[in-house]
């Protein structure tokens, strides 16, 4: 396989841009990509999965490209619900490790603001099973509280236990100049919030906001013409669907394709799960992060709650989990995020994250979920110089 | 650059599937590619522009290969608008060029009959730009109009011209059992045909159609395990955007980017215009013909319709241009057209399409257009054995 490395990161603070479009946030998170890589990208590779649905526009490769003063360069869209950003990044590793492109930008955007919460949810609704979920009035909460539901009777887990998840994330998004919610919280502050759909509350969820988030891929020898050189790799990738709808599931408790991924991920990297020293993981819900830990192999079946509960995958513990505040406080601008985790990675590993640092850390990974298990990727980072 | 064969196709029918939905039509075109193959793809990529405008599901890449049985497996959904096609084909080479897998389907499908016109009308305008052109009121017809007139006025064109790529399409589809018209129709029906957009009349548009199509590419070791072997190479690439709204484009007589995918990809092959044997080229409307044909090199600037009219690119002319009846009589399952024009190219270069022939070709070439010129690809095929 050919080295592929990541050159260049940049990304907008999540939250409400009441000014800004998707051009405008794909422009300031493109803008800081290149300049911290010294390069343009030949290609880039933008991951959305709203703006069908919100703003009526597709084509958003051709788009944005063109907005970027790209015009006549290739330009892709992936979409993958939640899950968009992984999958761009993995497409445009293909592209780079394939010769077709010396470099290539993937861009996450997302604009979710500006429309009522009821317009939002239908969208978001988009990540289920149109025909199996959706028309029986399923929406994407309720699917996952019967995730959550089932993971806490099965294993005994407490909602005391669950709510060390959220409290982390707002802890951790205090430092983090680019989150949306810079709040701190209590276990009982998220037992007592809002039920959204029982048992996920309020605080068990990510916000809904706009943000943009880039990074540049590049093959060895275009690296060497960039600031940051061969200094991070992608070294591990790994990709697995599975069915949409969650009744056709191997299990409830598990997820299961991102398993596969991430056996995908270990085993391309040549790495173990216990050589990770950071991850930025997927919690659309609290549940979400649970099981994502599990499945990455970071915990037992049945554990993570409990080992959180203990202060397990803290800040200076190994593997930090979201040092970001991840999708629960850092934000969660759906297309966008997985390309946040891929680029706060690379900070964590070339010691420039402006959050939560983790020390010296060797190996990252991010995991980015679409649906709720439906697309799951892996990528795993390493420090190369 | 590794070596990338196309060892499978599959095609349903286009036309009203009022018995078929997304996964039904995608299982048709999958299992004829299996087994024209005699191999399952290691991962897919799906090409579709309106299921989250249409049927309100977005994730199609995970429903999709899920739904066919390949759960787990990597699955990706590629949107370009009606250039999805091309784009994904695109990625997919990239994705077995790169080594991370070893065979990958394309699957194109759409559905987009029974929806009333005008809510079918809105979602093939978000190929148009949502914020500077659709809020003014611009219909994706209209704005191909636009083009239409200026050509015919710049370059004198007449109707009656112009009128002779319809003629041609239905002629040659009525050969094609996959087509969606089977009708015969004159010069004189086209120019007396309902307007749409002046000068764009019913019989210079493409119809509305449900369908499915699909390739599959296979490194050139896969590729020894298949039926076909190392029959059709993919030979040559090209992908280049340009804006999405018409009024920032270099010109609109002419579609730019599209010059540039074309240079690419015969670049890339090593071969010219004049090698081409047989091609596939975009023709939503007839203006999106004549100007695709003058892009890729095959006339001088202006001299597209006035040569079709004197019988030029016609069966038994090299190169014979849409065998397959085109957009125009093929039918436009929008997210499926480009998977179609690579599939009926590699039937030519095998010698078993089952339309019209085109005798002993070496070279095809597949050319796909999303909006009206804003994502543009071009796919080179060879003959190897």
């Amino acid at each position: 396989m050919p080295h592929v490395y990541v050159v260049g990161v940049g990304m907008t603070k999540i939250g409400r841009h009441f000014d800004k479009g998707l051009v405008e946030l794909a422009a300031e998170a493109y803008e800081k990509a290149v300049e911290d890589a010294g390069i343009e990208p030949a290609g880039i590779v933008v991951s959305n999965m709203m703006a069908s649905s919100l703003q009526g526009q597709d084509s958003l490769g051709a788009l944005i490209a063109s907005s970027l003063g790209l015009r006549y360069r290739p330009a892709l869209h992936v979409e993958a619900a939640c899950g968009s950003g992984g999958a761009a990044v993995y497409t445009a590793y293909s592209l780079v490790a394939s010769g077709l492109l010396p470099s290539v930008m993937v861009i996450g955007v997302e604009k979710m603001t500006d429309y009522p919460t009821a317009i939002v949810t239908e969208a978001l609704a988009q990540a289920a099973d149109a025909d199996y979920e959706v028309f029986y009035g399923a929406s994407f909460a309720a699917l996952n509280a019967l995730m959550m539901r089932y993971y806490m009777e099965r294993y005994g887990v407490s909602r005391d236990e669950m709510s060390e998840w959220p409290v982390m994330m707002h802890e951790n998004a205090l430092k983090n100049p680019y989150a949306q919610l810079h709040k701190k919280i209590t276990r009982r502050m998220v037992a007592e919030s809002q039920p959204v759909a029982d048992p996920i509350r309020l605080l068990d969820s990510s916000p809904i906001g706009d943000g943009a988030a880039a990074v540049i891929l590049a093959s060895g020898e275009e690296a060497r013409k960039t600031h940051w050189g061969a200094t991070v790799e992608v070294t591990g990738l790994g990709l697995a669907v599975d069915t949409v709808e969650l009744s056709n599931r191997e299990a409830l408790d598990r997820i299961p394709a991102l398993e596969r991924a991430a056996e995908q991920a270990y085993q391309m990297a040549g790495v173990t799960p216990r050589e990770i020293d950071v991850a930025e993981i997927h919690d659309a819900f609290t549940i979400t992060a649970v099981l994502s830990i599990e499945a990455l192999g970071l915990a037992g079946r049945g554990e993570a709650a409990k080992l959180l509960a203990r202060g397990r995958f803290h800040p200076g513990d190994r593997p930090t989990l979201n040092p970001s505040g991840g999708l629960k406080a850092r934000g969660h601008p759906v297309g966008a995020t997985g390309v946040y985790q891929v680029a706060e990675i690379t900070m964590q590993l070339r010691g420039d994250y402006p959050g939560v640092r983790v020390d010296n850390p060797r190996h990252g990974l991010a995991s980015n979920i679409g649906g709720d298990g439906s697309t799951t990727t892996v990528v795993i980072l390493s420090r190369r110089m």
